[in-house]
């Protein structure tokens, strides 16, 4: 029931009893940064050579920003019950703004710390929390505004980069490097991303680095418009079922598939040493919706919740090293009844919790009112704000409505507030919008948030096809990922109808790193385009390894290869299944090509200076263009 | 290996063994027209009444459109051996301009008529053929220019309002037709579909009803972009597998699913027999690529294709029954080295088969050079042009060239060529294209092409995905369908990789039919909306069944459900496994509604009038608000 996690080392395997080993064809590299303590994974994918009837060259490798963490390092060893190797203890202890409390400040945490019923499910190497000194801010916002370049953000300009420079320079990389111009909406990426520029992007609060002083098994993630599109995933028990090595089994998953960050919204019980397995084996940030725990410890009567008890729960979870926190503080008393002539209410369960207790105390939300107070624990630690949007829309019909909009021109509200204190903000958004309507979501949230990085969950762009809603929902978080939204949130096949398992889980993942890509590739992220352009040369080549090897899921794309062609010798075969042996509309090109080149012809001269000649030599050669390799 | 279908009757199965019957709570129902042998099909689903606890109320029946012919009547006795009844002969027969053939037109289609080695695979009951009398243009578009309303017209009209009149009228459906305006980019849906306005649609060029004279079984359906957006499925057997009778079950498979057309792509053995079966038993119009016949019958060698070979199949086909026919005449000559440049040339398999002889014999594609004459086969059985786009691209790299809009503009002047011989034109696109270039695709062919309807494949947003094209497709697909495309041609998940099975074909159709709802949603399609209104309304109030019967695939709503929840108790119960028993996001509005509505207040007042007494109300009932039903 609440079986703790195995050794995955070491033979670390995954849930299907493979090993948790790095992609078919790749492998993890590191680029060093100004300093030999900050090392930056990379996936590089091994390339084959060009055939020689499709003119011979040699593929340089490519680079891929990689979220698995030491999962799929070899040479890392990796032992769940110990949790994953130190990033950043380093940086912190540095720059000598923090101090090392000698116990945990929640009440609640020292409780669970003390009980003797807890030993078998508590992880086992829990470090003494970290916090600000007195008086002092430790936020990437606050180091920003100051002028300061963190290892932190050095980090995540080499991630976001993904060796882009170096291949510049490499004429290998040539056409691959083709590209179209992107068309932001507002978006502004530069050709390269410095430190400098992350830097200004955090100080901006355009973009954030969660990354709490208590996550030092952290690799830095940014989250900002100008960058990479990210994709969240949530995971968590429920009253239900789940055990902790479930959830800390998702976790992994989650990194190797694409997840970016990683949420924790369970519900049901022993959530706290839950949240610490998680938090000490996650290379990605975690996120949190704290009212959670806050109902389970008033056993699930929201007109008991108090602000002590939700203080208490933020300090516990923030010196757990939980990277941000979803606060629904823009749920106000008086947008409750907006929601009333909905088709769907209200289906935030953070928004239903708050709209709860603000109508059986008829008071304004506790975490508005004390919002000041919230912004002190999240500065002291650099838990960043993900501000809920607990009046999101459920439904195509409830799109875009006043209570929502109304709850919306709040969260602008309380970000300046959070900026202020230096604290980092993020904006969460919908839910369900047809696709006319997703660019007002967008243009509103600049407007009215100030341009914070806007985080949202699909929208859904239809209502009618549950079990298929990580596809409505893709459609439309695609669409918002080019307007502009920084990170999508991953809806499973099982939404609106259970629980994810792990399968659940990898299809969310998948559907929304194609969002997030499409979206990069719109946008003109300058280190988007290149996969696709090496993956069509290989497609085009029939070099189908690498097809496979540079493709979100190399495992299925090649069993579905396997299925109407099994033999090893096919997947050398210039041809695949759809046209047979016989005929192939890939071939046809790569003889207009050559026929280009030997000239030296432009590609407008082929026809009028030869065209004739090359009829008459196809014919003499049975115009079999492409002999047997 | 060949093997023929069996019969479906008395006791008719699908794939899986279940019987292929209605789907869940829902019955087939008719609307007839103006004349008696004029029924349209509609799905109509029954709806289980509200709870009381939700305030108990009816919930009317709701009317969908119904792609599945007779094949989920029970009333309708079904055997692939003798094929579907006839709809359209007595129309047909009525206007007087058509005569019966004594024999096939075409040589080839005669030889294999006189072959006593197929008898085994031939299908029993073949019509002789019928064809327009000398002189007379037997189109839609003809008479649709002459003023004059066919049955199939006010058959398609009827169709398309799926009884929104009715439900109008009816003031059970109320808030269920609330609907946000449409942002349609150019197209204008009237809030009724008459069949005046289909007869002006189709005079004007702007939408078709494919539907050959020799294809009486057809339930007509229209492709425009002020209608419906729809869905065409590709099957067919290759040179490596699949017989006749799994050919037919995709056919059956696919317009269960969804599918509004299929095109029959076989490029194997006994191509003409495959297709005989599938048309006589096909309630959806059929479309093929005539040379890949063409090629099947000079072994495939491209450059050995004749305009005379084509022209017999043409005719061949023509009299089958096929209701529309991809011409890739815009491969022009000079077009060909232009793909020379790109990462992957040329990937449309009729593009690269006609630039190949383009090629070989230095000429102008005979497609383009006859065209006339194909218009003449065309007008004489009302078949409807797909005019190919053979340089559409295939890859990111390649969108949006000048091989590509070259092409384009040649389709356009050939559309105008089609329509002064009355006859019925719909465009292809692409293909791989970025969000941000989509827009372009769209635009471009409404002013080239002078609105003829765009039919796309996909796009795919993305080349980084295969296994998963049929998402990469959709987000693309939903995009273009609300810019106003007319038809989006499905990707299946095996794309690029094998052929589909039939898990493949309905995973395809229904992420398609989800891009294809969405963008009528946000065209503002009259009759879209209310399905999202009906199926939120039962999820908000916990009508699990309803739920599952109004989505696109209630057998996997329905399991998915039962994973977490297997209970019967549970699918009424009012809650569900994400949050559990003990507390529910959607029940707080429930309250708030209902406290509003005792009232008599406007949401503002609310809180104003009465927000205290509630608050103290709520705490004396121990602040539960729902109690067990």
């Amino acid at each position: 029931m609440n079986a703790v996690p195995e050794a995955l080392t070491p033979g670390r395997k995954d849930h299907t009893g493979r090993s948790v080993a790095p992609f078919p064809g790749s492998r993890k590299t590191y680029v060093e940064g100004g300093r030999p303590d900050l090392r930056v994974p990379m996936r590089e994918v091994e390339l084959a050579e060009t055939p020689t009837s499709f003119g011979g060259e040699e593929n340089p490798p490519l680079y891929l920003y990689d979220t698995s963490g030491p999962y799929t390092d070899p040479e890392a060893v990796i032992d769940l019950r110990k949790g994953l190797g130190d990033v950043r203890s380093g940086w912190i202890e540095g720059r000598d703004d923090t101090e090392v409390l000698s116990g945990l400040s929640s009440r609640y945490g020292r409780e669970r710390a003390a009980d003797p019923a807890l030993a078998a499910l508590r992880f086992e190497h829990i470090r003494a929390p970290r916090r600000a000194r007195t008086g002092a801010r430790v936020t990437q916002m606050h180091y920003a505004r100051r002028g300061e370049i963190t290892p932190e953000m050095e980090y995540v300009a080499i991630r976001e980069n993904s060796r882009l420079q170096e291949m510049r320079a490499d004429p290998r990389y040539g056409t691959l490097l083709r590209q179209h111009a992107g068309q932001g909406l507002g978006a502004a990426i530069p050709a390269e991303i410095t430190p400098e520029f992350v830097r200004s992007e955090v100080a901006r609060g355009r973009a954030i680095i969660p990354s709490n002083i208590n996550h030092p098994e952290l690799e830095p993630m940014i989250i900002g418009r100008n960058f990479r599109v990210k994709v969240n995933t949530n995971i968590g028990n429920s009253a239900v079922t789940s055990s902790i090595d479930e959830e800390v089994e998702k976790l992994v998953w989650s990194c190797r598939w694409g997840g970016d960050t990683l949420m924790d919204l369970s519900t049901g019980r022993n959530i706290h040493e839950t949240r610490e397995w998680i938090i000490r084996n996650s290379p990605v940030p975690i996120g949190t919706v704290p009212i959670y725990q806050a109902l389970e410890k008033v056993d699930g009567r929201p007109e008991e919740l108090t602000w002590e008890l939700m203080r208490d729960t933020l300090v516990e979870q923030a010196e757990q090293g939980v990277d941000y926190f979803t606060i629904h503080a823009g749920v106000l008393l008086r947008y409750v009844p907006l929601t009333a002539a909905r088709v769907t209410g209200i289906v935030s369960r953070g928004g239903s919790i708050l709209a709860k207790w603000c109508l059986a105390h008829h008071q304004e939300n506790f975490l508005y009112t004390h919002f000041d107070e919230i912004c002190e624990i999240m500065e002291a630690y650099d838990v960043a704000f993900s501000l809920g949007d607990g009046l999101r829309p459920g439904s195509i019909a409830d799109a875009n409505d006043e209570a929502q909009f109304s709850e919306l021109r709040t969260l602008g509200e309380l970000t300046k507030v959070a900026w202020e204190h230096d604290v980092q903000v993020m904006i969460e958004g919908p839910g369900h919008v047809p696709m006319h309507l997703i660019r007002e979501n967008m243009d509103r949230e600049l407007a009215e948030c100030y341009e914070a990085p806007f985080y949202t969950l699909g929208p859904l762009t239809t209502d009618i096809a549950p079990g298929y809603d990580h596809i409505t929902s893709a459609i439309g978080a695609a669409q918002i990922g080019w307007y502009g939204t920084a990170m999508l949130c991953y809806v499973t096949p099982k939404e609106h109808l259970g629980l994810p398992d792990l399968q659940d889980v990898k299809e969310g993942i998948i559907a929304y790193r194609i969002a997030a890509h499409a979206a990069d590739l719109a946008k003109g992220h300058p280190a988007a385009q290149v996969r696709d352009n090496a993956l069509s040369k290989a497609r085009f080549e029939f070099r189908w390894e690498d097809q496979f090897n540079l493709s979100l899921d190399p495992e299925l794309a090649r069993s579905y290869h396997d299925a109407t062609l099994p033999k090893e010798a096919h997947k050398v075969a210039h041809f695949c299944s759809m046209c047979g042996p016989h005929f192939c509309s890939m071939k046809i090109t790569q003889d207009v090509r050559d026929y280009a080149r030997e000239r030296g012809l432009g590609t407008d001269q082929a026809v009028d200076a030869g065209m004739q000649e090359k009829a008459e030599e196809f014919k003499d050669q049975g115009a079999e263009i492409y002999k047997p390799v």
